[in-house]
């Protein structure tokens, strides 16, 4: 039998990350790779409480079905909560509760993208994100990330060049692989632009509680007058990815069509994790949580740059970090990334070649991604130091 | 700020029955309009267990990350389990866990079906499944469905008469809406079409094992030689549907491909979930659990039934069920069926009109759906009885 697949998903391929996880999974190679948070940074005793207490006081309502905009004390938490502590969302947005962010990326390009209309990234960005995109068919232009995030020239003429672009997507804050915060500045010419050219953005923010240095800087979104900014919200990196809680605050009307991509697919977010996630955030102290992890964070952010610098320089250069949970790493001109990174494996260490980052794997980096947050400190110093003796040796 | 949809998306508009929803919310409605499971029917205290023990012993297991095709346990089990009590899968299928069934529907539209693709389904069909095809911009050809299943004559019309038909999209247990099975007979006959059309068939079973009356008959996938059927098999009916556990069993390739979908849209199912259902399989007895539903759903389909004799008869008939949880009522000829709906919940009473089951909306039936596993007993006679009062007086 041979089977025929449809034109949008005919060229996808699994995730180039995946392919690595499959030399991760063996015990004896420490793999820098995952996006995984510290296993230290689950509030596991108070999730286990109110999960104990859920069952007690309204099983029923832990299992039947639910609504499709997500649990309703959740949402109007969200409204509240991210209006008063970032100033996100005004009365012509609402919010709607997805499994997952990357949920919110399919519905995104479900509902706004046609094939071959074009979705502006980061490049290097997420390849999640990348993915989901790639499913509907969508073209992916990408624009250089600098140290203060995307390159805004490149912005512009990459909305002057194409038609049909339909939403410039970006991670302002410790971009996913980069590792860089976009400026106040490119974050108010980036709306600008948007304005000017009459497209939408999708702001991605999964790490943005998790800034340990610098200073706050104001979501995109805080700018959108004419309501033309997606904002995407997880709970992923701040109370767990494996129940898949996140939420978008958008328009009404696209919150609207995306609840309808909703109704058909997954038709409602576990209501379990959703009650999980409202009784965490409203009945503990939500605030001191994150300071636990900023501290968990910061400390295991600048123990792995202290490697690298004592490991790997002045070969290997990276950016230094505010946030979040990744360190893009670059290789010296004229040194062959995925052969490094091959030989990287077979000394037992894993990290992730940056062409996966790109909209069009086949360009070369010099750049790869590692993270700091699932290797304890031993494998940290045995996987760095492995690199440094590689790049050394070259 | 004027919003520009996708194609694909642009005429979607929420589920009618969501807008039944509205009226059903009103406590002094009696709602018939629901598909929720008993609230009888969920095995809490297990679930209270296994849960509790999962945090004692597993909590980095629950909360982290987890693989995009699905607790690997679980996958096993399926794969054996289904293989032995229903002779369902082969060498060639392999299992994927999804968030309910529905985003099998949705990962099969999107996996297998271009724009104006058509997809052949039973008319009347779940609703649900039909907006997870529309979302793709599919073309929905229907079927009408007989006191035994699709009509085999109109099914291979349909096969004839339409170009790149990608899939044959059936309920053939207690199917929703109509509450009908589809013959042993036809099942072979709809199988043989499907060869000889080479078109792929999606085997929706929702239902499967609440079986109540009369004799168990094969799924289509077990006559599944060539690797053409798609299996959807779900935990909702049988667990608990907020939780969101499904699975598909199907041919590699399509595996493959629906868990890139996956990976694009929410990454993984709730991992806590997926445990959850493998413990309650494995640790417990199941068959005894299933055997407690059918007890459950005998007696209120039953009391459901006896209700339509003793009030609605024979002005209102319905095809007799033998399991399930839905009863497609006929409205006499000449009776107005929206009209009578409409009529019905002034009367507090809230039904399902046919025609939001149809492929084209705008179509007419005299048909109409009652479910009786949500409403309690006293509810489903007051219901019913309001609903023959109603037609005696036309």
């Amino acid at each position: 039998m041979e089977y025929i697949f449809s034109d949008r998903t005919n060229n996808l391929k699994p995730s180039a990350i995946r392919e690595i996880f499959k030399y991760a999974a063996d015990p004896t190679v420490v793999s820098l790779s995952a996006g995984n948070p510290s296993p230290d940074a689950f509030p596991v005793k108070e999730l286990e409480e109110i999960s104990a207490r859920l069952f007690r006081e309204n099983p029923i309502g832990l299992l039947q079905y639910s609504v499709t905009e997500g649990y309703a004390p959740l949402r109007e938490h969200l409204k509240k909560y991210m209006k008063e502590k970032y100033d996100i969302g005004t009365g012509d947005d609402d919010v709607l509760i997805t499994t997952g962010a990357q949920q919110i990326m399919d519905f995104a390009a479900k509902s706004l993208v046609n094939e071959h209309d074009v979705i502006i990234t980061e490049a290097p960005s997420f390849i999640g994100s990348l993915n989901s995109f790639r499913a509907y068919n969508a073209k992916l232009v990408g624009v250089p990330v600098e140290s203060d995030g995307m390159n805004m020239e490149g912005l512009e003429k990459a909305l002057a060049e194409n038609e049909n672009v339909r939403f410039i997507y970006t991670i302002p804050n410790f971009q996913n692989p980069s590792g860089v915060t976009m400026s106040l500045e490119k974050r108010k010419k980036l709306y600008e632009l948007a304005c000017r050219y009459n497209v939408l953005v999708l702001e991605d923010n999964p790490y943005g509680d998790l800034r340990y240095s610098g200073e706050f800087l104001p979501a995109i979104k805080t700018f959108d007058t004419d309501g033309r900014v997606i904002y995407a919200g997880s709970f992923s990196k701040v109370i767990s990815p494996g129940i898949r809680v996140a939420y978008t605050i958008a328009p009404k009307p696209i919150v609207q069509k995306m609840t309808v991509c909703k109704q058909g697919s997954d038709v409602h977010t576990n209501i379990w994790s959703q009650m999980l996630c409202y009784e965490f955030l409203t009945k503990y102290d939500f605030e001191a949580h994150l300071e636990r992890l900023r501290t968990i964070y910061r400390a295991k952010a600048k123990f792995c740059m202290d490697l690298l610098d004592k490991y790997c320089a002045p070969e290997i250069e990276y950016d230094k970090i505010d946030g979040g949970l990744f360190i893009w790493c670059k290789l010296p001109e004229g040194v062959d990334m995925p052969e490094y990174v091959k030989k990287a494996i077979e000394r037992k260490v894993c990290v992730v070649p940056g062409n996966a980052f790109l909209t069009d794997e086949s360009e070369t980096t010099n750049g790869f991604r590692i993270n700091f947050s699932t290797p304890t400190d031993e494998q940290l110093e045995k996987g760095i130091k492995a690199l440094g003796k590689l790049i050394k040796e070259y």
